[in-house]
């Protein structure tokens, strides 16, 4: 079922009942103008990720300010994510099982649909689902650029399957996903940028032998939060798979970045608004957000605009606060935000982005509730 | 809102669509008789934690086997209990903020509904709700018995929130409320014994304290699945709030405990059930089940009767998987079940309960689809 809001709109930021996943929409629409003005200034396209913000209207959102579609990584986001009025997505991952491939290839009727592959059987499987259903999909390959989990070898081992896709008369070939996730998340800028550097050379040799053999790649996708500029100035990418460029959370906060980076750029625009349920001695405060409300598998969340407090452990309904000596824990009853470490599994534990406006204003109120259309969305 | 299914009673287990959240009935019903033929055989009484289950039928299926009532870590999820049909409800914890004590308030017109307090402006908050409501609350003191969470201290401040308490015409005193969440998950007998002997010397001491000033405790609760047996041979506990028997998740699997401990004899209940979607190379398997099937807080899952067989690394969307040398990884399109390293966050993702009956026969086939009625429910 889906749950109680924490607020409504036109509710006092003060108001909001707790833990809310909040979205400051002043953060928020000047990430999103960022990037698309980002975009713009060069010849490749955004196709953002919605499994950060699993919302159709966010997804549209980005739309309306350039961006050519979408990526989703299921099946069912994928539906949601047509139902709710968008128009072109990209599933950037395998999809597997006949269940999932009927549904998928019946979504083709209603929306400009692709996926990846990296298997043979996983092609001959998605050739049987289009034709039963009377469509035509676009299939990528998937090729593993240094990641170490999905994706063909580079090369000919892309190639082959890549030439099994465009022999399939129900089957069109897209092109690469030649995402790499774990550079992301790489704390150094010059680390950052020869794993990605790597990735774009296995990328940019496949490609050039496809070319060699008459395959073309309308598609060569990748880069996300950390690494899009890398992938933009390379002359070989068309697309851009950035998600939490939009929300930035803790975790991508420990990146270093350039001092001309428009990385740095981006701010914090996803929270999670906690209020201190128990304060049972002077060095201890506890709030009611934990692990049912904030994932903690990339850290701990961070305290918003408290230096010296800190998140220093997480129960299911629970955070303990600590602060540094100097420092004041904040009050019985007081309400905090926090940053989490990863938003997408954040988002996913969440009914409704509770919208404000004027976050650090006197008149700080919600604007909005946005339900979080795709939450759960596993299949 | 509620997502798709991924399967409906009948469909053999092979069928199952994943990553699905799978529930083995045998294992879990021989779970929910063990526990309560033990506490028939002792004088205390079962208040089983339904934050494990967030559901309704669950529940009542404890009810049913002798339980006494329910624990709920948040108002949300007892109005679902409640809802759901759950009489007897203890809100295991600290509510504060006017909206979610009102409705607190307003839910006690319709069950037995009692909740915890450790801070003196919270008792007074708690009597203004009960009385705008026209309900008498029974609150319990929650103690600090060696967990360092919430809880006053034991003794004299517990005393004085208890005086305090009885003093307001639309409070009843209820008890005390002394559970040690950290010690549930101490690996060595004996030192789980220690540490659980010495947060029943403090919640004794309480209770006599308080026993000398006229207060009695109707509930003296505690005790969860890694101590329960220790509790209930104190001779003064009169309530155990074990949730996570019902499931066993691989966290409490690493707790060691003496032979004669009724802990090994439950049996892993919970499964998340994952394909191998992936297989780009011989020596690795990715699956569909990541970071939004699985919570990792407590470690990464363990893989299911498959020896040798290991998930090293969760993302959003995946799980990788990696084998001893000597054993063989699944092959493609291969699913298997993973054992969640916590079940209560685990749930806490899924919509559905897919329930098997006879897993591990030629008959496998899903009994039932439960709702996790309270999943998500934060506030």
């Amino acid at each position: 079922m889906i749950n109680y809001a924490p607020a409504r709109p036109g509710t006092k930021y003060s108001d909001i009942d707790t833990p809310a996943l909040i979205i400051d929409l002043d953060a928020f629409e000047a990430n999103l103008q960022r990037m698309a003005a980002f975009v713009a200034d060069y010849d490749i396209r955004l196709r953002a990720h919605s499994k950060t913000h699993k919302s159709p209207l966010i997804a549209s959102k980005q739309m309306d300010l350039g961006a050519v579609g979408i990526c989703c990584q299921k099946v069912s986001e994928a539906e949601i994510m047509v139902e709710g009025g968008v128009d072109n997505v990209l599933v950037s991952n395998e999809v597997v099982g006949r269940q999932k491939l009927e549904r998928l290839a019946a979504l083709a009727h209603h929306a400009n649909i692709a996926v990846c592959a990296d298997h043979q059987s996983n092609v001959k499987a998605l050739g049987q689902a289009a034709a039963k259903f009377g469509v035509r999909l676009t299939v990528l390959v998937e090729i593993d650029v240094g990641a170490n989990r999905c994706g063909t070898e580079p090369r000919e081992e892309a190639l082959a399957l890549a030439k099994l896709i465009a022999s399939d008369p129900a089957l069109k070939f897209g092109g690469l996903q030649a995402y790499h996730g774990s550079a992301q998340h790489i704390r150094d800028p010059e680390e950052r940028r020869q794993v990605s550097e790597n990735a774009i050379k296995l990328t940019r040799e496949t490609v050039e032998l496809l070319d060699r053999n008459g395959l073309t790649c309308d598609i060569i996708g990748g880069g996300g939060t950390g690494s899009f500029e890398i992938e933009t100035t390379s002359g070989l990418y068309n697309e851009l798979q950035a998600g939490s460029y939009i929300f930035l959370d803790a975790d991508y906060a420990k990146n270093l970045a350039a001092p001309s980076s428009i990385f740095n750029e981006f701010a914090h625009a996803l929270f999670v608004y906690a209020t201190v349920m128990s304060r049972p001695v002077d060095d201890r405060a506890v709030v009611d957000a934990g692990l049912k409300a904030l994932s903690v598998d990339s850290g701990l969340p961070t305290v918003h605009q408290k230096p010296g407090v800190h998140y220093v452990s997480a129960s299911d309904e629970h955070g303990v606060l600590d602060a540094d000596s100097g420092h004041k824990l904040p009050a019985y009853e007081e309400k905090l935000l926090l940053i989490p470490g990863h938003c997408d599994p954040t988002v996913n534990m969440h009914d409704w982005y509770v919208c404000v406006r004027g976050l650090h204003t006197d008149g700080a109120h919600v604007e909005a509730l946005w339900p979080v259309a795709a939450r759960g969305a596993l299949l």
